[in-house]
C-alpha cells in the first residue's frame, strides 16, 4: 500500500480545533500521515489521489456499545450454532457501510467474537474495528432467565452447552460468591481470554435488582485495572450506578437510565465533576413519543421520561457523553419474531437497528441541546478517550489510523447530513459499500427458503 | 451371497404350526429357500453353516408403531436440522441389534426417513427395515400445540420451516377444508411421497375432539385404498375409533385406547367379528402401578384403567392384536429433558424405550393372559397382514426375507427368554450386534461435550 | 297498570307491512291492546297519554347471543364469586339502556343467570327480557384451556367449584362419551335445568377440531326438540356447519364464520333454501380494517376476510340472518386485563361492547347491502321466530308484548338514527334510562378503590 | 381470674438453671407468681389446683418465623379477599393446639395481622401470642414474580388491589430509590403502622440478586431502632448475609442459608463472636435425603448440603440458633395447589406444616447435636431475648406471662417427648384443645363442597 492524497475537504478532525477548509490528508498505509492546509500540503509522486473538494470528512464513527450478534433468540442461537462468526461477519460489515468503522462489542460468544475481531484486524475480512467485552461479568448466557427463559422448552444439556459460550466461568452463579471468589473467577477469566475491555453487571437486567455487593464491585475494578484494561458496568437504577461509580468504573455504560426514578442530583454532579464518560441511550424524540404510547411495561421501566430528562440534564451539565446504540442485526428472522416484534417492528426511529441507530442518536443529541461539534466528538474522540484507545483512534491526526468518513454535506451544519455519507476509508483502504454485507445470513430476504 | 444353513434349533415360524426341533434352514440371498426337519434337509456343499443346536428360532420381530425421529423435542430438532437422517440411521441400529428386525415408522420427517429406509433396502447402511409412513394426516409438525407448543419462544420464520418438513401439506389446516378439499390434498400427498402406508388423525393428540368428519376420514380412507395403501388413524376415544372403524381403516393404531371411558362392547364386537388388527400399547403391571402413582394428570387422560381393561377385554375375546411401541430413542438429551423426564425418568418399565419395548410388550401380553403364541404372532405375523407384507414378512417360511432371532432359551416357555438374543439375521446377513449403534448420537454419554 | 296510549308516532312494526303514520298504540299492562291510524283509534278515558308526534317507533331490539357475565376473567371470576347475579343485573340494565329489550344468554353461569332471568320477569327488579342456554354442551367452564387457561396458578379445587358453576355436567367431558351417553347427559341437563334453549359445541372453541360426531350432534338435537325446545351450535369451520344443519339445528350460532376457508357453496344454498336463520358476527368496515392490521394471528383465524366474505354472500342470497354479538360489558377491569386489552382496547369499531354493539350491528349490515328493514327485522322479529317466540316478541302487534323504541329520527332513512333512542318501553313499562346500570359494578371507574 | 397452683411437675424453666422437680407454679391471673420446691410453697386458699404429678413443664414454644396467612397462592387469595382474619384466627389456634403459644409472623397481609393479634391480645379470640412484622420491605405482594407471577392471568386492577394489602408502600419499587428515598418510605410505614418488629430483604426470593445497597441497609436499620424495633433481614446468599450483619440487623433471619455456597469462615465467626442470634430452617434428615432426591432445582437452590453444614457449624460453634419454621396451614385446597404439591404432598417429614413444624425442628436440632436444653432453649428464651421480649416470654420465671405446656414425658430425655403435650396455658389459661381451630377454613376437609 502507498500514500494516498485526499484532496480539497473541509476536515473535521474531531478536535477542539476548528474545520480545516480546502484541506490535504496523505494517508500512508493504514495511518494517517499528515493533514495541513493546501497551501501548505505537498503529494507525494505517485500518490493515489482523492479529490474531495467540496465534500466534508470526519472521522470514522465509534459505537460504544453494540451487539453484533445480533438478539439472542433462542430458536437461532440453536440454529446457527457453529456459525456465529458468520453472522458477526455480516453484523460488522453492516455497520461499516453505514460509517461506523469501530464497534465496542459488549456482550456476545465470546470465542466467535475474538475470532472475527482478530481476522478483521489482520485483514483477511472486512468489517468494523472490534473490540470484544465477552460476557457482562454476572450474567447468564441467551437461554436464561436474564435473556430468554426457555421455560421448560430446552432440555439442561441444550441449556448449559449454548450459555457456556457467552458466560466462560464469569456468570451469574458470581453472584453466590465473597468478593475474594468474585475477584478469582474474574482473574482467571481475564487471563485466559483475550478480552479488550471488561463490563460487569451492577444491577439486574430487567430488575433494578443489585447483583454485586461494593467490595465485589471494587474486586472486579481491580482485577480489570491490574490487567491494564477498561471497565465499565450495565447499571438500571440509581444506587447502581452510584455503586458503579463508587467502585471506580472507567465509562459509565448507559449510566443515563434510572429506571422508575430520576438521577440523584448528587450523582449527577459527581459525574460532572469527574468527568465520567457516560454512553448514553438517546433516542429521538419520535421514538419517544412511540414508547409512551405502545411500549410494553417493561420496556417503559427502563426507557421513560426518567431517561430523557437525565439525557437532557447531563448535556446541560456538560457531561461527557458517548454514543451508544445497543444496535444488533434487524434483518428478517429477528424483527419478525414473537420475542421482538412488538418493541421493534412497527416502532418509530426504533433506536438499536445496527447501520441507522447512530445515525438517529446523533438527531437525538443535538434535539436535545448538544452541540453538533459535541455531538461529532461524542461519536467519536470521546468514545477513543474512555476506552483508552486515543493514540490510534478518534481524530483526524497524524499518526492515527486513516478512519475517516466523506460526507457530502456538512454535519455541522444539519445533524441529518450524517446520513450523506459519499465514502467510508477505513485503515487507509477505501471500502466498496456496495458490496456490503459480502454474505447474507440475518438480512436474508427469506431465511427459511434458502434451506430446502 | 452364497447360501447358509443353519442347523439343530427348534423353529417357531410364525404360523400356526407348532414348532419344528431339530430344523435346518437354508437361507439364500436374502430370503428362505427351506425349512425342513434334519432328516429331510440337504444342506449344499458350500454353504456357511451356523450350528444352532439346543437353540431356539423365531422370526424377526416387528413393531407396527414406532418413531425412530425419537421425540420431537425443540431443541433437538434444531440442533439437529440438516441431520436428521443420522438419528433416524442410530434409532433403526438400536431397535436391529435388540431383534427388531422391521419397524413401521407412523410419525416423522419424510424426506429424511425415505431416505435412510431407501438407504437400508439398498443394502448402503445396516438398520431395520423400515416402512414409512410420514405425518400423521390433520397434525401440524413438530413445533406446534400438537407437540410442543413454542409459547413465543420461536420465530415463525422457524416454525414453519421445520414444521413442514413433517407435514407436507396434509397438516392441521385440512381440518379447515371440506372432504373433497381433504381428498384432493391426500390424493397430492400420496402421489408425490414415497410412502409405504397412510395414518390419518381421527381425534386429536391429546384432546378427544374428532379431527375429521366421518365423509372426510372416508375420503382419506379411500385415497389411501385408490393408491394401494394400508390405512390408519390415530385414535383416542370411543366415538373416534368408532368413526375410524366406520370409515374403513384397516388397522386400528392404538385402538385400545379409548381414554377417559371404556371400551363400548359394540365396538369390541366389531373389532373381533371383522378381526380388525388393533395395534395395542400394552404395557407391564408394574409400569401401569407406577403410572396410577407417579403419572401426570395428561398421561393418565389415557394410560389409565380403562386401557388396561380394554386389553384384557381384547384379547379375552380373541381380538387380534399387533405389538405397537410407540418406540424412541431414549439417550440422555431426550430422558432428561424437561418435557421429557416427568414422564420416563424413574419410570418403572417404561414401555416406549426402543430397543427394550418390544420385550416389556410380549411381557404384558403374557400378564393379561394372551398364550406366548399368540404373543409371537402379535408381533409378527400378525403384523405382516395387517399391512399387506405376507407376502415378504411374518413368518419364517420358505420364500420370505430370511429376518430371524436366535435365541438360547424357548420364549414359548418363558416370555422373558425373548432377551435372550444371540443373534439376529436379517436380510440373510448375519449382523454384528457389537457394533451397533455405528454412530451414537442421542446415546452419546455426553452429547455436549462433544461440542466444543 | 292501567292503559298507555302512545299518540302520533310513525311505528314501523318488524312485519313484513309498511310503516304506519301518525299511529296510535294502545298498551293494556304489559301487552299492546292495539296499533291503528290515529283517525281510527280510540284511546280510553283515563289513559296515560304519551305524545310522540314527529317520533319513530320500533319494537325493542333482540340480540340473539350475549354474554351478560361478561368476559370470564379468571380473577374476576374468583373475586365476584357468590356475587354473579349483582353482575348479570348491571350487564343486563346496560343493554335496556340502549335499547335491547331482549336478550338470549349464550353462555355463563346457570343459577345466577336463571335467577336474574325470573327476578326480571317477576317485575322484581329491572332489565332486558332473558331467554338463557347455560353452559355450551360441550364445552368446560371458564378455567378451563376452552376459555382461560390457568396453567397451574390455580388449584384443582378452585378450577373445579368454579367451573362447575358454568358445566353442570355437560361439560368438556361429554367428548369422551357415546352418542347414547351424551343423549342420557344432556336428557338430564334439560330436565334438571330451566333452560330456554339449547346450545351445544359442534366445534371447539379456538381450534377447528369437531366436537360431537353427527350421531352424537343428532342425539343433542333431537333432545332439545324432545323437550320443545330450540338448538343452536357454536361452530367454526366449514365442516363442524355443515354437520351442525345435517343434525337438524334450528338456528346457526355465528354460521357465519368458516375461519380459514371460505363457506362452501353447497352449504350457502342449503342455508337459503331451508331458510336456516344465520346469527350473523357483522362487523364494520372500520373493524374489519383494524383487525386485518391489529388482530392477533389468534383472532384474525376466526375474524377475518372469508367471515366478511359469507356475510355479503348470505346477504346477497336473501339469507335469513339475526343480529348477535357476543355483547359483554367493557368496563375498567375487563378492558383493562391482559388478557383483553389487546383485542379490544384501542380496538376501532368493537363490535362486543354490550350496549354499544347492536348499533354497530346494524351499520354493519348496511354497510353490506341490507336494506334498512331488512335489518331491523334481522334485529326484531327474525330473532322471535328463530327461537320460537313470536307469539310474545319480535313485532309490534296487538297481543305482543309492549317492547319498543322511541326514536326522534328514521331507522329507515340513515341507519344511525338507531342511535337516536328518546324512549325505551319495555313490558309497557316507560324505563327511567337516566338511572341505568342502578348498580355500577363491572362500570365502575375505579373498582379496586371501593375495596378499602 | 384468681390464682390457680400447679402442682408436683418437674419444671424446666428455660433459663440455665437445672429443672426443679416436684414443683408448685402459682398462676396469678395471667403472669406467673412464683415458682418454687414444694416443700417451700403455699398455695393460697381457693386457688384452683392442677395436679401435675409426674409430668412435665415447660414454657410455650415460640416460632421465630411463620406465615399465619398460608401460601399465598393465587386463587386462595382472590377466594378468601375480605376474610383474611378469619384465615390467621385459624392459623393461630392450629399453633397454639401444639403447644405453640408465640409467633412471630414475618410477612402477611397487615390489617388483618393487626387486627388478629389485637383481639387475640384483648381476649376476644383464642389463638398464639403474634408478634407482626407485616411486609417484608423491599418485596412486592404476593401476585408478583417474587412470590407467584401471575402471567397475565390476572388484571393490574386485581394484582395492585391484592398487593397492596401486604406492600403498605414499602414493595419492591423501593429498589429505585436512593438510601435517603428507602428511609423515608420506611420511617413512614413504622409511622403509621403498628408493627412489632421490622423485616426486610437483603436479597431476592428466589435469585441471588442483593435487594438493597449496604447504604439502604444500614437506613432501614437505623429506622426500625429508632422507633425501638427489633430488625431483621431475609438473605439467601452468603454476601447477603454478610452485609445484613454490616448494616447492624438484631436477628439474622434463615441466616443458615447460603445457597450454592457455604457460609464463609468469617461470616461464621463474627456471628459467634458477637452471640447474633440466627433463626435456623433446620430439617431433619430424612427430609433432606427427600429433598435431594426429589427436590426441584429451585428448591435445592436453597435447600442442599450447604444448609446442612452451615446448620452443623453453628451449632458446634456454640451459636444461638432460634427455633424458625416458615410454617403455614397445610389444608387440603394448599397442599393440593399445583404450585405448592410438588414441594410438600409427598415430601417427608415436611418441614413448614403450622402444628407439626416445631416438632421436627427441634429433632433436627439434636440430631445435628445441640443438646436437648439448648433445643429447648432456642425454641423459647432465645427467640424471647432476641425479639426483645424477654421480660415477658420465654421462660418461666415469676412476673412473666404464664405461657406453659404440661408433657408426660420429659422432652430432655427424648426429643420426641416435645409431641407429648397434655395441656397448653396461655396468658394463665388452660386451652380446650379439642376445640381448636374453632372454625375450619383452610383445614376444612373439601372446602369447595361448602359452597354450594
Amino acid at each position: 500500500m502507498g500514500v494516498t492524497a485526499i484532496l480539497g475537504a473541509t476536515v473535521i478532525d474531531g478536535t477542539a480545533r476548528p474545520p480545516t477548509d480546502n484541506a490535504v490528508i496523505l494517508v500512508d498505509g493504514n495511518r494517517i500521515r499528515s493533514i495541513s492546509a493546501t497551501n501548505n500540503a505537498i503529494v507525494p509522486a505517485g500518490a493515489k489521489v482523492i479529490d474531495a473538494h467540496g465534500k466534508y470528512i470526519v472521522p470514522g464513527l465509534m459505537d460504544a456499545n453494540a451487539h453484533l450478534f445480533g438478539a439472542p433468540l433462542p430458536d437461532l442461537v440453536l440454529q446457527y450454532e457453529g456459525r456465529y462468526s458468520d453472522i458477526l461477519e455480516e453484523a460488522s460489515q453492516i455497520a461499516l457501510k453505514s460509517g461506523v468503522t469501530t464497534i465496542f462489542d459488549t456482550w456476545g460468544p465470546l470465542d466467535p467474537l475474538v475470532t472475527v475481531r482478530d481476522r478483521i484486524n489482520r485483514g483477511e475480512i472486512l468489517g468494523s474495528r472490534l473490540f470484544v467485552g465477552g460476557n457482562i461479568i454476572g450474567f447468564a448466557g441467551p437461554l436464561s432467565p436474564d435473556f430468554f427463559a426457555t421455560m421448560n422448552i430446552f432440555g439442561a444439556d441444550t441449556v448449559k452447552r449454548i450459555n457456556r459460550q457467552w458466560e466462560h466461568d464469569v456468570g451469574s452463579d458470581l453472584m453466590w460468591l465473597t468478593p475474594d471468589g468474585v475477584r478469582s473467577r474474574v482473574r482467571q477469566y481475564i487471563e485466559k481470554s483475550s478480552i479488550d475491555f471488561v463490563k460487569y453487571a451492577a444491577s439486574g437486567h430487567r430488575d433494578p435488582f443489585i447483583t454485586f455487593s461494593a467490595p465485589a464491585q471494587r474486586a472486579i475494578v481491580e482485577e480489570a485495572h491490574r490487567a491494564g484494561l477498561t471497565v465499565q458496568a450495565h447499571t438500571t437504577s440509581p444506587e447502581s450506578l452510584r455503586m458503579e461509580i463508587e467502585a471506580g468504573a472507567d465509562l459509565l455504560q448507559h449510566g443515563d437510565i434510572t429506571g422508575m426514578a430520576p438521577m440523584p442530583e448528587t450523582t449527577l454532579k459527581t459525574i460532572v465533576e469527574r468527568s465520567l464518560p457516560v454512553a448514553a441511550l438517546l433516542s429521538t424524540e419520535k421514538h419517544q413519543a412511540w414508547m409512551r404510547d405502545h411500549g410494553t411495561e417493561a420496556m417503559r421501566t427502563l426507557f421513560n421520561d426518567n431517561l430523557d430528562n437525565n439525557d437532557r440534564r447531563l448535556i446541560a451539565a456538560g457531561a461527557r457523553l458517548l454514543l451508544t446504540t445497543d444496535g444488533f442485526v434487524c434483518g428478517p428472522p429477528v424483527v419478525n419474531h414473537p420475542r421482538v416484534a412488538p418493541h421493534v417492528k412497527g416502532a418509530v426511529d426504533y433506536p438499536k437497528r445496527l447501520g441507522e441507530s447512530h445515525f438517529l442518536w446523533l438527531e437525538a443529541a443535538v434535539e436535545r441541546g448538544m452541540t453538533p461539534m459535541d455531538a461529532l466528538r461524542s461519536a467519536t474522540s470521546n468514545i477513543a478517550e474512555a476506552y483508552g484507545q486515543s493514540a490510534d483512534l478518534g481524530t483526524l491526526e497524524a499518526g492515527k489510523y486513516a478512519d475517516l468518513l466523506i460526507l457530502d454535506a456538512d454535519p455541522l451544519h444539519d445533524v441529518r447530513n450524517w446520513r450523506r455519507i459519499v465514502a467510508v476509508m477505513k485503515d487507509g483502504i477505501l471500502i466498496d459499500r456496495s458490496r456490503l454485507p459480502i454474505r447474507r445470513i440475518l438480512t436474508e430476504e427469506d431465511p427459511g427458503a434458502a434451506k430446502e
